[in-house]
């Protein structure tokens, strides 16, 4: 039994279907070419979930999730984070001595610099770290190098010649699983919503403050253009506590009427 | 006499060039091939001011760009919003019937999607508007376009085939000139800053609220990860009004108390 369909962005091997399978334990993950699209295929329900990646410790937010999540009616019913491990790959019977090319997405090539200055190869960028397995694979490239996952080299046959090779420790990706029904509540609960303000002095601040005088524990916040009105922001806040959980229904009573497209995009339980 | 030498990313003829232009009439800009060479080249002093895109209307903020103002000493000392307008250049005697391939960074080619449904044209990625603008000039490739600034056309002299391909009309990039000193006050001010909050409920609501009860108008927030730090982050502020004016002193004095690692990145006239 193949467990349920999750849509998931990048190829076979890559970081997301990892964290698809750590979050579903059994799954049947389904690749799909961009963030966009993982959403399309949940919301033609060709998939029963998606994940998508929400930000990267040392990256930053991934837009295209959050302008995603604002234009789609689907909600956000769970959080992953993942350490992110970079590996360096080859066909079988390939030293690390031979390599005198590595693909990768750019970000991966940036986090492994440390590591790739001990190389006499060219880095070559790519379009995704799985990709760049794959690729190496299906064309039989020798003297050549991919950064990927440990599981990308499990998917494509080739070998791991060094473990950890990024620079930090401290990289880990937070994901969100998108569906059409709510979650049901955990022990520990995170809520996110997005929202855009009213044209008055401090009216961000009035926003979020409903949450500080509650005592409701604010844990992000990303802001993002909208795209008919420059220089306007969409807000994404997430906070602590369910929507049901009565101190945070009373906030998010009173933020409604301070903004304007409130909207809750999910209460989930918490990642650990 | 050339005017002073103010860096800039991308190629001649780039939007930022432009931008360059409009912001400080007479000048020599250098290009450089990254937002962080921008920095460089004025912290070395091989040019007195720099120019870097901050936000876009359409996509948002320029993280290179914020992750370099933490990591400089240089202070914003101006900003300008320029009018993204995109045009199809070619050699010239090129017919627009004749083109098969356009070559644009991906934003651009997205931003220009529906001007793009009406050709019967391949759509191919390249790094750089004004890059591609250059390779088709250089390679001299015929039946090929290039989506890039009426500047580009002149700087590579090809022919403009159609003005003002975009989508929306609403496409504006804002960006800050970077220089060592502090910019003259204008009459109407902007001032920018960074800080982190403190571990305490409620802080970054206490710390802008610092802003609000002074009545003093929070323009746009941002915020980007401690990369030595999962899951905390930097905040950037823009608010209105200068840092030496009475109330804007008051709510730094107090926002310091609220935070850590504040620093005023620049205190400038604002763009109209």
């Amino acid at each position: 039994m193949p467990g349920k369909r999750v849509a998931f962005q990048g190829e076979h091997g890559a970081y997301s279907e990892q964290a698809v399978l750590t979050f579903f334990g059994e799954a049947d993950p389904k690749p799909c070419r961009t963030v966009r699209q993982v959403f399309e295929a949940v919301e033609e329900r060709s998939c029963e979930f998606g994940l998508v990646p929400a930000e990267n410790s040392l990256e930053g937010s991934v837009t295209q999730t959050y302008d995603s999540l604002l234009e789609s009616s689907l909600k956000i019913r769970g959080e992953i984070k993942l350490r992110i491990i970079h590996c360096l790959l080859a066909l079988p019977n390939t030293k690390i001595s031979d390599i005198r090319e590595v693909y990768s997405h750019p970000q991966a090539l940036a986090q492994c610099s440390i590591f790739l200055k001990t190389l006499d190869a060219e880095c070559i960028p790519s379009y995704d770290t799985a990709g760049s397995a794959k690729m190496i694979r299906e064309k039989q490239i020798g003297n050549a190098a991919a950064i990927a996952s440990e599981r990308s080299a499990h998917t494509y046959g080739l070998t791991i010649l060094r473990h950890n090779i990024e620079d930090s420790a401290e990289n880990y990706t937070r994901f969100f699983i998108i569906g059409w029904l709510d979650a049901s509540r955990g022990e520990k609960n995170k809520t996110s919503i997005a929202f855009r303000t009213k044209h008055v002095p401090g009216s961000l601040c009035n926003v979020i403050g409903e949450l500080a005088r509650r005592g409701i524990n604010l844990t992000k916040i990303e802001s993002r253009p909208v795209r008919t009105t420059p220089w306007e922001y969409s807000f994404f806040v997430d906070f602590e506590g369910h929507a049901e959980e009565k101190p945070c229904a009373e906030a998010l009573d009173a933020m409604k009427t301070l903004t304007t497209h409130l909207r809750v995009l999910g209460s989930y339980p918490s990642a650990t």
